[in-house]
């Protein structure tokens, strides 16, 4: 096994950056699709599209720590970022596509909420995995993780209230199944940002 | 990094056993509760703090984990037992947060019977985490761990039947899409404590 | 701790080689009910027998890796693989149970579809693990994992086009709760599938 020992070339921040950039992407396209309310299935392929760039970079990522000897954090946590910005975009492309095969049409409200605070939350993680790049930037990395956290307190509250409103207002039971798993994912999406808040913040604590 | 070499001030295993003890104090909470049948918004906040004390315990946990140069068994087995604890009291919350939203009301049968396999197991869990102490203990160990897959499996037949029985007799879809999730909720708690009862054994092996 | 040095007894791929012929058993006795339509307590009895196999070489494989010093390739991988390939079988042996349990009944075009590409990519699997064997088979590694990934996407479509007719046409919220758990569960098992190929490709990229 050749192992670059000095691997110039290799920039896992600007890697890290690009991908968190596709995450935005994604975040603003989904915001851009809740409030047209209709998904085609060419809004499907865009998306499709931009989940695509997201899995080149986390690849490229990959590639280069099996080949990379000295790396600027620790090697499972390099590994474990990629994975979790990496599993935010492909939520997001799994929401989108669910509403299409799913045939809701209709602008909500309550997603177009969500799709704000997801937007905001992805903003928040590409502001602190770019910040990574130097530890002087502890400060920034701290108040963008608080951020996520926070932002995934309220998609807790978001989800709880429009699941309650769905069951008690909702007659079709049809209609209640397909809400629960938008309104279920959308949350889902806040998760995995408050997980790269996590691996963020073990990164922060081991640089200390 | 600064590295305690000998951290006398940490003990991993007093740690461990507050965690474990506030699983089966949310266990415990989460039998009245099933009992009561009907959760108000002051019983989800109690749960509430009972999983924010287990969080505390979890996060010192990892501190100590990333300050700490020598610890008593494998970091990555210390990390996943802290994590997954964590996930015992974090599914009851969930599971108290969901009947509230849901707006299930009445005692149900079958909860409270989980709700007792839950305790019983989070009661293993517990022993199992604080005989850790002392190799000697590995008989207690084991047994612990077998009570929990045995109990883990106890669960598999009541969610079977549970299910088996509701899309036999509940006319009602959307009382069908609540409880179908409630009680796999449920059963996920002891699958969890499965999780646990294998990294501990895992541990076993490796310091047999 | 002691560990075999030269552990000549072991052979991590006779293990892998015979824990992937279970999930190819799995896969051939789910297509087998998949077309007979009904599933009684005897075949669930029989998919649980082949699920324990599978158990018991993951087992074997995980107790070896523990009492292991030199591996045929990383530890968390030889670790990561077993599991993937256990989780294979476990989910065929819950999507029988639950087609059981949920008394569907009558043979289902689209399932015995999904049946035929797991059947395929568990055959890809396996035909990948058994190539591990010797870095002059990369050919067939990379050919089996580009199978795998396509069957993967393949499922992808069939799971879209099978939930979007579930809810276009099934008029009983029951049926849909039904049969959309047991479309998107037979997706998972191409996912997994998919994830085992991730790990081989890993493994492939380190050894190059």
């Amino acid at each position: 096994m050749l192992h670059k020992l000095f691997p110039k070339d290799v920039n896992f921040f600007d890697l890290f950056e690009k991908q968190s950039n596709c995450a935005i992407e994604a975040a603003k396209y989904f915001s851009v699709l809740a409030l047209k309310g209709t998904i085609t299935e060419e809004d499907v392929r865009k998306m499709h599209d931009i989940e695509h760039d997201g899995d080149d970079h986390a690849h490229k990522i990959m590639d280069e720590l099996n080949k990379t000897f000295i790396t600027p954090f620790d090697r499972e946590d390099i590994h474990r970022l990629a994975k979790e910005i990496d599993d935010i975009i492909d939520m997001l492309y799994t929401i989108t596509n669910r509403i299409r095969i799913y045939k809701i049409s209709g602008s909500n409200k309550t997603l177009v909420e969500f799709a704000a605070v997801i937007e905001k939350s992805t903003q928040a993680v590409s502001c602190a995995v770019r910040a990574l790049r130097n530890i002087k930037n502890i400060k920034t990395i701290q108040d963008s993780c608080v951020e996520i956290n926070s932002l995934e307190n309220v998609g807790d509250d978001m989800r709880d209230k429009a699941l309650g409103d769905l069951f008690e207002h909702e007659k079709d039971p049809v209609e209640v199944i397909k809400w629960k798993e938008i309104f279920q994912d959308s949350e889902t999406v806040l998760d995995i940002c408050e997980d790269v808040a996590h691996v963020v913040s073990n990164i922060l604590v081991k640089q200390a």
